[in-house]
């Protein structure tokens, strides 16, 4: 990990950067993917699976035997670790229920705010080199929550043919009916399209590899929402001289063993905790058994050593983590500044790995910045907010004056017209 | 308006189609002119302004001076609508204000939720053929309410080299300070970017023209967040034979009027009702200043006549209307049952225009069906939720085999390392 202590103002933008794989081969295979699915359907999906996974499924939907076999081969243990895993997770996003806002702008003038399901959801389960099983209960059960009456779920099976047992075991579990062996951008086509088998959704959700980044954010231009922009996973830890070492390191390294790509970076106030830290990340590294990947990722970290905390405030903000772990004394008074974060960690006992599977809150949350704008996913992902206005003829006569004024200073007359027929009286009247 | 008589479920796609205007030229521009701005900054947004405004303003931002300027030329009659359509916005919008959530997921495992403002906003106020000062309020009284501490407005000049007086004043009556003299794709670019006299914003907001729309659509991608994805302006009017005919088409007009790309769908119960609103149409049609921009919307206007109540409601909800217009005896029997809406006036005396301006609801909505996935702009559109974790040792030993069992199966032992070497023991413990 890159150390700079005591960096320039003028040198953030540099350090707070990600690396940005941007690649004209992922683009230009995924528009023809994308292009291919709409297309011809499932045809196409049947010939992109025998073309990249060397095996396409007879049917993509998922069975009922296979949904069986899988829960038998779940041990027991690892469902009971998912049951209360999901337990936290739904009474956390039970609990962002948004209830209807009723407010009276004068007599005869409501406006009611209410929240609706979004109708179709589309989730994406990455299988590729984990199969990310704890990702189906964060996706799944607040769409389940919201109440979306339709939720697709397309996770691939590569070469096996067959999908991990826990992320089917998980899917059923948490009430998803719909779960298709596809893949990749094709996934993301099928989802935004529609084809004979899988059903066109409104959003798209979840994580995946650059074709399904690529392709999200291709169908995101004019056919289905998505979640949010992504980009490889990251973490700031902040410790002040209270913390422990060891603490530190452990989650940088969690992060750093997602992927080559992840990013960690450590703000702390001395040049001597900064020695200390790097020193136990190096020694902790040498036992994973991912340390390969995990070094990878360190190459593109860093310390930086900022001695006041409004600087470290400052810089956090500027970086606006994906996950910000605090690890000082009084990690509220952090805490409590922060204005750009995804999901923040309170405390020397409260570990990334706890948000990232157990602990209740959601752990798809914005990366590369994304944070300064972007909400992690909540219960709020899957729901949209309709306004509702009721009128009675006094309350339209009441605002009459406003309305016509306004519409007529805008040359907009048939506003102002629509407001007058319906004062000057009709049969309804 | 072409009409159609229970027409199949396999027609609706077209029925429900948009006018979609694409366009290489506009693509094209506009990716010059993000380019231009994001390397040359203010010389750039000089340059363009002389050659497509042909005038560029000594300095973008508006002056004390031009703000007092523009006071002085607003009729007490405007102000005083100004002033009450802005107190109603302020109201529903500060009642949408969140109130933080927080679980307790068994003892010393505590997730909360809370909301923070986006710090810095971008919005955009249309100029073009009518200055559109109800989108100020729309667009920046949520934000103050919201508490974004940094509000840009940009806002076209033309040829004129001022700003219509009405915008100047209700940006300031709102508690915006920073509008600068910028319009068009360049207003997009500086603010996703950043130049020397315009701040880089975390999200821009609002209409435009084509260009406009392309611009927010491409710095989405990488840069900057945006409100929602824009397309014209759209209304359906749902009537049964209670209705007044010279309301809905009313309502209709002061869709049409909003431009020729604009779209007004009726759907009623009979012919009868239908050939009476094309009529009605037709007469009050003759009567607007706008009649010729109008008539080229109701061009690509439809009546869909659908008898019964389930196929109308299904068809609304496919439709996804930005504005739907209830007016049936049962009005809040239809209004309950939408899914996909961007609002929703119940009722006779509930016009569109009441919305647009006073009512207190917002008027930045989501068209060409987008409404299945986005909301409108709220309270919600200018503030991130955070997600909070704090564990006591209690709390992550209560968990531990769960993350631990989790971390493992998904192969990320480094995740499971940050629980173990916390539960076993530090130097602070």
């Amino acid at each position: 990990m890159k150390t700079y202590i005591n960096p320039n103002r003028a040198d953030w933008a540099q350090i707070a950067s990600r690396r940005i794989s941007s690649d004209d081969a992922v683009e230009s295979r995924v528009l023809q993917i994308l292009a291919e699915v709409k297309s011809k359907g499932d045809v196409a999906l049947r010939r992109l699976a025998l073309q990249i996974d060397g095996f396409a499924p007879e049917q993509f939907e998922v069975s009922e035997a296979e949904f069986a076999e899988a829960e038998n081969c779940v041990t027991e243990a690892m469902k009971q670790a998912i049951a209360q895993a999901a337990d936290n997770i739904r009474k956390f996003h039970s609990a962002q229920k948004f209830e209807p806002i009723e407010v009276e702008n004068g007599a005869g003038v409501k406006c009611i705010q209410r929240a609706v399901p979004i109708q179709r959801v589309g989730l994406y389960i990455p299988g590729g080199s984990a199969p990310l099983f704890s990702t189906v209960l964060m996706l799944a059960i607040p769409a389940v929550v919201a109440g979306c009456p339709h939720i697709v779920m397309c996770t691939p099976t590569g070469k096996t043919g067959k999908v991990a047992p826990e992320v089917l075991y998980a899917a059923r579990m948490c009430g998803v009916q719909m779960v298709y062996k596809i893949g990749g951008a094709q996934a993301v086509a099928a989802m935004a399209y529609g084809t004979e088998s899988v059903l066109k959704v409104d959003k798209i959700f979840g994580p995946g590899n650059r074709y399904v980044t690529k392709a999200k954010q291709h169908v995101s231009v004019s056919d289905v929402a998505i979640d949010m922009p992504a980009g490889p996973s990251e973490v700031l830890v902040v410790a002040d001289e209270s913390a422990e070492v060891s603490f530190a390191a452990a989650d940088i390294l969690s992060q750093a063993e997602h992927g080559p790509d992840s990013q960690a970076i450590l703000v702390c106030s001395t040049t001597d905790f900064a020695e200390r830290a790097e020193a136990e990340v190096q020694r902790q590294l040498a036992l994973l058994p991912r340390a390969a990947i995990a070094s990878q990722a360190l190459d593109n970290s860093r310390i930086v050593v900022l001695e006041s905390r409004d600087e470290q405030i400052e810089f956090i903000n500027y970086y606006a983590p994906e996950h910000l772990i605090i690890l000082c004394a009084d990690a509220w008074s952090v805490a409590n500044r922060i204005t750009a974060s995804g999901s923040v960690f309170v405390g020397a006992y409260s570990p990334e790995s706890a948000g990232d599977y157990a602990s209740g809150t959601n752990h798809t949350l914005p990366t590369s910045g994304w944070a300064k704008a972007y909400s992690g996913v909540n219960l709020d992902s899957y729901m949209r907010k309709i306004t509702y206005q009721e009128l009675t003829r006094e309350g339209l006569s009441a605002l009459a004056t406003t309305i016509v004024t306004m519409a007529e200073g805008e040359g907009l007359d048939a506003h102002a017209a629509a407001v007058k027929v319906r004062l000057k009286g009709g049969q309804n009247d």
